[in-house]
C-alpha cells in the first residue's frame, strides 16, 4: 500500500497509526501542503477534494477521507479491532472521533486558516482562531469521556477515538492551546504513545519531516 | 425515540431522513440555534459539544454526532440498508458522506459564521464565505461521482452519501451557490426527494419550521 500524505497532516497521521495498528506495511508519497502539491492535476485526479490522505492499494485502487479509510481497514482487517463490538459503544467511539474529525480538524486546517488570512487578518489572529477551535473542541471531548474507563479514551485498548485524538493534540499544542484541563485526554495520549504503532506514526518520525 | 434537533440544522436533517428510511417513528425537541438553546446546561449535559442533533432512545440513552447515529441505525436496523455490502463500495460512500460532513458542513455552520462575523466582517462577507465553502466543496463532490451509476449517488438505492448530500444542497442554495454544474448531485437529489423518507424530512415540513 502507498499512503499519499504529509507528515504534519493530522488526517494522514490517523491513517499511519491505523496501518501500524493493523500491522500493514506501507510506503509514503509526500505532498507539501503549503506549496500546494495536493492541488496538482495528477493528484486531484485520484482525490478530487485536493486533500490528503489518499490510500492506494497494490492494485492501484484509491480511497480518500481518513475515517472512511479507517472503517475500510477495520472491515477488511478486523484484528486488532479499532471499534468495540457493541453497537452503542461503537456509537460513542465514533461520536468522539467525529467530534474531532468534523468539528475541530477541518475548522483549523490550512485551507480555512488561509481563508481567514485572505480576509485581511494577521498571523496572530489566524493562530488565535486555530487555538480557540482546538481549545473549545477538545474541552468538549474531555467532557465526552466523563465516566469512561482509561487508560485509553474508551477502556483498555485504543480505538478510532484515540486515533483521532492523538494527532489533534499535536495540533492543539502547535497553536498554543492550554492542555492543563484535559486529564483524560492526556492520559489516553500517554497510553497511546507508549505503543509502537502510535510512536512510529509521530510526525517527526516521518521521512518528509521538516 | 426523540430527536433533539432543529428544522434548519443539516445534521439533524440527515438523522430525520435515516429514521424515516428505517421506518422508525420519532418525536422532536427543537433548539433554536440562533437563540443559543443548544448551549443551555440541561442540553450540554447530554451533548457536551452543545450541537444538534442528539438522538434519545426510549430508555433515556443518548447519542451524538449525526454520522455516528447513522452508523448505529445501520447496525441495529440493517434493512433497508444505507451502505452497500462490499467494503470498497462502503468506503466510497463513506468518503463522499465525510467530504460533506467534515469538509463542507462544519466550515459553514452557525458557529464558524459567527466567528467570521466576530472578526469584524459584514453579513455579505459572511455569506460569501458560506457560499464559497459550499460551492468548492460540492464541486469536488460532483467529481467524486464521475463514473458512478445513478440515479442516486451510488446506484439505485439511497445511501449515507445521499443522506448527507440532500441537506447540504439546501444550504448551498440558501447561501446562493451556483448549482448549475452539479448534474449528478441534482439527479441524486431529485431521486431522493421523490421518496417519502426524504420528503418528510424537508426542513419546511418540520413542526418547528419558521
Amino acid at each position: 500500500m502507498r499512503l499519499h500524505g504529509f507528515f504534519r497532516s493530522g488526517a494522514s497521521y490517523r491513517v499511519r497509526i491505523a496501518l501500524g495498528l493493523k500491522g500493514l506495511p506501507f510506503e509514503q508519497t509526500s505532498y507539501v501542503l503549503r506549496r500546494g502539491d495536493q492541488r496538482q492535476p495528477a493528484y486531484v485526479a485520484i482525490n478530487p477534494q485536493g486533500l490528503v490522505p489518499t490510500l492506494e492499494l497494490d492494485d492501484g485502487t484509491t480511497m480518500t477521507q481518513s475515517l472512511a479509510i479507517l472503517e475500510w481497514l477495520e472491515e477488511t482487517h478486523p484484528e486488532p479491532a479499532m471499534l468495540p463490538k457493541d453497537p452503542m459503544e461503537r456509537a460513542r467511539v465514533r461520536a468522539f472521533a467525529l467530534a474531532i474529525s468534523c468539528d475541530i480538524h477541518p475548522v483549523q486546517n490550512l485551507g480555512v486558516l488561509n481563508a481567514v488570512k485572505a480576509l485581511g487578518h494577521t498571523d496572530a489572529q489566524v493562530n488565535d482562531w486555530a487555538k480557540r477551535v482546538n481549545a473549545e473542541g477538545l474541552d468538549a471531548c474531555e467532557k465526552m469521556l466523563v465516566g469512561t474507563r482509561g487508560p485509553f479514551c474508551f477502556g483498555d485498548k485504543p480505538t478510532l477515538a484515540d486515533i483521532c485524538l492523538v494527532p489533534q493534540l499535536v495540533n492543539a499544542r502547535r497553536f498554543g492551546a492550554d492542555t492543563s484541563g484535559w486529564t483524560r485526554l492526556l492520559e489516553a495520549e500517554a497510553a497511546c504513545n507508549a505503543l509502537p504503532c502510535f510512536a512510529d506514526a509521530l510526525p517527526e518520525r516521518q521521512p518528509d519531516a521538516e
